[in-house]
């Protein structure tokens, strides 16, 4: 059995969790009934199964071929494959209706993303950046290059990425050295080597936009001396059609871990023909846009991946037989029982459930609030949305990447041998899913964003309203005897997120480094905070379904999950932060040289 | 700068924290004084630099090439540099010298594992199995096969292999199928089919040993009727050279995520000539001594990748320059700081150094104990280190493959994007340790062993014993300003270790399944009681250098990264503690269907 999309988990979660039907006063909203998302879920996840996972181990053995005009050839199928994913509409699913999208809120986007990037991460890549460049032009870009960019971009006609790298710079972008000349006409001259760019060559698209960060001739130095362009592949003609020849080329493929279908390219820009999107050493504001919109798509990502190597672990679980239960024999007319029977292997798959279903709560209902950051019409709700959405980004980036490696891992382990050799899919999973803790902001990174950046923005407005709404939440449901474990549950995390905010707010002022040296923990400690609150109003939602006398299994099970995170996830919680409590000193005590 | 062995710890663990001089009345320890041992250390630390180390890079991307005629070619320059390890003498370090072994103490052979298999694992494999094969003979064999295999085992003249997988058997070697029919001249005819063969077939050495699990015909069923069979690929004759070829043969080897200079074979037997080693249906206790010791050698394995992978990353993070520190620039001359100026890079390589240097401590002292149950005079001793061999087997198996493969991976995170490349060595390190997790019993076997097996044997006495040693270092040393922090945050992890043992006797007498559950978290905890104890010991070591005048700061440095792990690894203790406390319930409570 290959992978099964998890639609019934999504629309629990669109319908009984976030109850999304009460935003049908909502633009998207409104052309989406729970009906309509169903066939459009039921559709994407088809499709998914049938079409992209057949081609995911295909594409990791094969990988991407460079020759030697440049051109880079994607692994078998996957031509094929882009090209009923364009008929089928699906790049343009969340895109905006003015540029021939469909418009559908981003938390039901999010549902189709999760399933093609479970099937194939490799190929879901693709239309993972080009959606990406989309988004900057929308934000950034005249109505003149959103008029010819974003219909074909929207549409995936087009293909798009993102040019930052270069070899001395990723995660410092001030030391960029990629130049931008004015032309004359309008246009820049660029030229500068970018390396590691995600789909920057390859034979799906009929063009390929790519926004290029670079420096103009005697911008600033630093971070304020950065502007963004559009550098085509083929350059427009007056048509809006693909034309000459740009002068940007593909010098090479990055051998890697994993994503192998994916081209990782070293891009060389010789005085091609770009375009600035927006103002003159403003470019990283409006790279962000697509950088902030990438980060969480990374984070379900490696939410993807460990639902995926999750599946193929219970499959193998139930399918291999191998020693007895200890409770007695399961299946006494065998020659054993299936490995589902040993506590240590349950352990694995349990965790793996424990954190998978809470992730995708989490980031859907942070995609919920990306919605609602756009389209409601109380300017409060607004800002929450957008405070959310600053604020969880990070943790879901690295919260859930980390996790989603660490399944992929543990679906390895109950694979036994198996798992290592490359006949099962335990591998593939746990080397693509590796990418995630780096690309976008390496995980530390995001922690950084979190405790120096997101924390004490607006006065921590954005962390107190999270911690408020779960007080709010802790105080309407204790009284509850069927939510009180969840109650509790989330009320004691709480309390430990709380304890680590107050005190890096007050070490981190003498020394910022007292703040850093504990981010990465205090991320975590966030994201079960997180969990926490997603296994509360998931068990929220179950109880009243079994109180409806809804007999579905479903529901019941989802109790135990939950409980299981409040027993065996949790209690990492209080680990975290006393971690977060140490401060910088002994992180930095020893000298550089005894390294 | 490429791997640089640690013969710096090595010696300061030999000299100051084992003592090992204290020993010279011993059989092994005579004939190696300090001077010798470092001597020695130093010319396996340069073997291992110079000549195993380029060739790692090597052996990943060649892999071994399995030949039409059943023959498999090594990866280039695996063939001299073996040559050349034989030559040296290193395959019979810790070998007897009764046949023809050097005869050297195991805890001192176990610093020479290290540093062969961090600069090539896949290499060290081929000798590493040989030298089970020679313990498996040592053990159970006859003076006869013991006068005709061990000396060629013992100086790598000759190779050895494990032939205990087959496709429907793992971990359950009850279900194994191989059969052995009585030949009527003493020997047996071998028929079946082996998988997963590490150094299976190969071009290093003139033959190849196997040691082979299979049924007698007529032996009962499970785990009662297997035997352990010699099977030589070259039969031996009259002189004990290699003579006619044997019925046993390579099929094809295992494509696998890493390890790829390790061949790893499927072996037929078609009526293969073998001779019984020991009695009939007794073959597994026999296998033990091979598994046991190869269970160790795998612990180390997971250390020694680590530790090849920390050093690449701290190296990195020494060159790589990015970003500026929080505190004010620490490069202000160059472009950027390097990024060991990041607290959380720091805490990444700090977390490596805290658990590598103690989990070094901690398979040395144990192989130290080996040592004293095979020679020391004093019986008590001898059984409290049969005892400690015993019941740490399994947490050092475990728990330094977990955290090895956890600083692999942390490792490839300082590297940033460059580590996901096949450029850097991070991948592979990350990819070749993964395995250490699965071979030799997986970690969850080893979990289940010593819950179930090792605690409990001969009333607790291995574990009364270990924590009534703990008692009294504390009890020693807690009056000592200087060493106070590392008594307490010993005192404290051994009060969960016990709390968790007594919940563990208490609770799985009701339901085996409650211990078994919470087994995984119990290997944990008793790893991080272990390396607490074990920079007990080193604190003390160090502390008594410092106090005696000794300025080198190597002294100041360990006592830096100590208190690092008492900050900042051993709070996960308290969640081991309360996961294990949970028990069966939750773990198991889902109906299969519902996976």
């Amino acid at each position: 059995m290959s992978y099964q999309p998890p639609v019934r988990e999504h629309l629990f979660l669109l319908r009984d969790v976030l109850q999304i039907e009460k935003y049908a006063n909502l633009p998207g909203f409104a052309d989406a009934p729970l009906d309509l998302v169903e066939q459009i879920l039921t559709e994407a996840a088809k499709f998914s199964a049938e079409v992209l996972a057949p081609l995911n181990a295909v594409g990791d053995k094969h990988g991407c071929t460079w020759n030697p005009d440049g051109s880079v050839t994607t692994p078998p199928g996957f031509k094929e494959a882009y090209k009923q994913f364009v008929e089928g509409g699906w790049p343009a699913l969340g895109a905006d209706p003015a540029f021939g999208g469909q418009g559908l809120p981003a938390v039901i986007a999010m549902a189709s993303n999760e399933m093609s990037s479970s099937a194939n991460m490799a190929f879901s890549m693709y239309p993972g950046l080009t959606h990406g460049a989309y988004s900057a032009i929308h934000a950034g870009g005249s109505d003149e290059q959103k008029a010819l960019y974003l219909p074909k971009l929207a549409s995936g006609q087009w293909g798009g990425t993102m040019n930052l790298t270069e070899p001395q710079c990723g995660t410092d972008l001030g030391l960029i050295r990629t130049k931008a000349a004015p032309a004359g006409d309008g246009s820049y001259r660029i030229s500068g080597q970018k390396i590691w760019i995600s789909s920057g060559e390859h034979d799906l698209a009929e063009n390929i936009i790519h926004l290029v960060l670079a420096r103009i001739e005697g911008a600033p130095g630093g971070t304020r001396g950065i502007s963004l362009f559009i550098v085509p592949k083929f350059l427009p003609d007056a048509d809006g059609n693909p034309g000459a020849r740009n002068q940007v080329s593909c010098l090479g493929l990055e051998e890697k871990m994993g994503i192998h279908g994916n081209a990782t390219c070293v891009m060389s820009h010789e005085a091609a023909t770009g375009w600035l999107i927006g103002e003159e050493n403003r470019g990283l504001a409006i790279m962000f846009v697509m950088m902030n919109e990438a980060r969480l798509g990374v984070g379900m990502q490696g939410l993807a991946q460990g639902e995926a190597a999750y599946q193929a672990a219970a499959q193998f679980a139930k399918e291999r037989l191998q020693g007895r239960s200890l409770t007695g024999p399961k299946n006494p007319d065998g020659p054993a029982d299936s490995i589902l029977v040993h506590p240590d292997v349950r352990r694995m798959l349990m965790d793996a459930r424990a954190v998978l279903e809470a992730g995708r709560a989490f980031i859907f209902w942070t995609a919920l609030h990306a919605d609602l950051a756009q389209s409601d019409p109380d300017e409060g709700v607004r800002q929450k949305g957008e405070d959310y959405m600053a604020l969880l980004t990070p943790v879901l980036k690295s919260y859930l990447t980390e996790r989603g490696f660490q399944v992929a891992s543990d679906a390895m382990q109950v694979h036994g041998g198996s798992g290592f050799t490359e006949h099962f899919p335990a591998s593939q999973y746990l080397r693509d899913s590796r990418i995630t803790l780096i690309y976008e902001g390496t995980n530390g990174v995001q922690a950084l964003d979190l405790v120096g950046r997101k924390l004490p923005a607006n006065g921590g407005r954005a962390v107190s309203a999270f911690m408020a709404e779960i007080d709010a939440f802790v105080a309407a449901h204790t009284a509850d005897a069927a939510m009180k474990p969840f109650a509790d549950g989330l009320a004691g995390a709480k309390a430990q997120l709380q304890e680590a905010t107050l005190w890096l707010m007050q070490n981190g002022f003498a020394n910022p480094d007292n703040a850093i040296a504990g981010s990465s923990d205090y991320l975590r400690l966030f994201g079960l905070t997180g969990l926490a609150y997603m296994w509360a109003l998931m068990a929220k939602a179950a109880n009243d379904k079994i109180a409806a006398g809804d007999a579905d299994p479903f529901y019941a099970n989802k109790l135990t999950v939950g409980r299981y995170f409040l027993e065996r996830v949790l209690p990492d919680a209080g680990a975290a932060l006393a971690k977060v409590k140490t401060g910088a000193e002994t992180v930095m005590a020893l000298p550089a040289e005894a390294f």
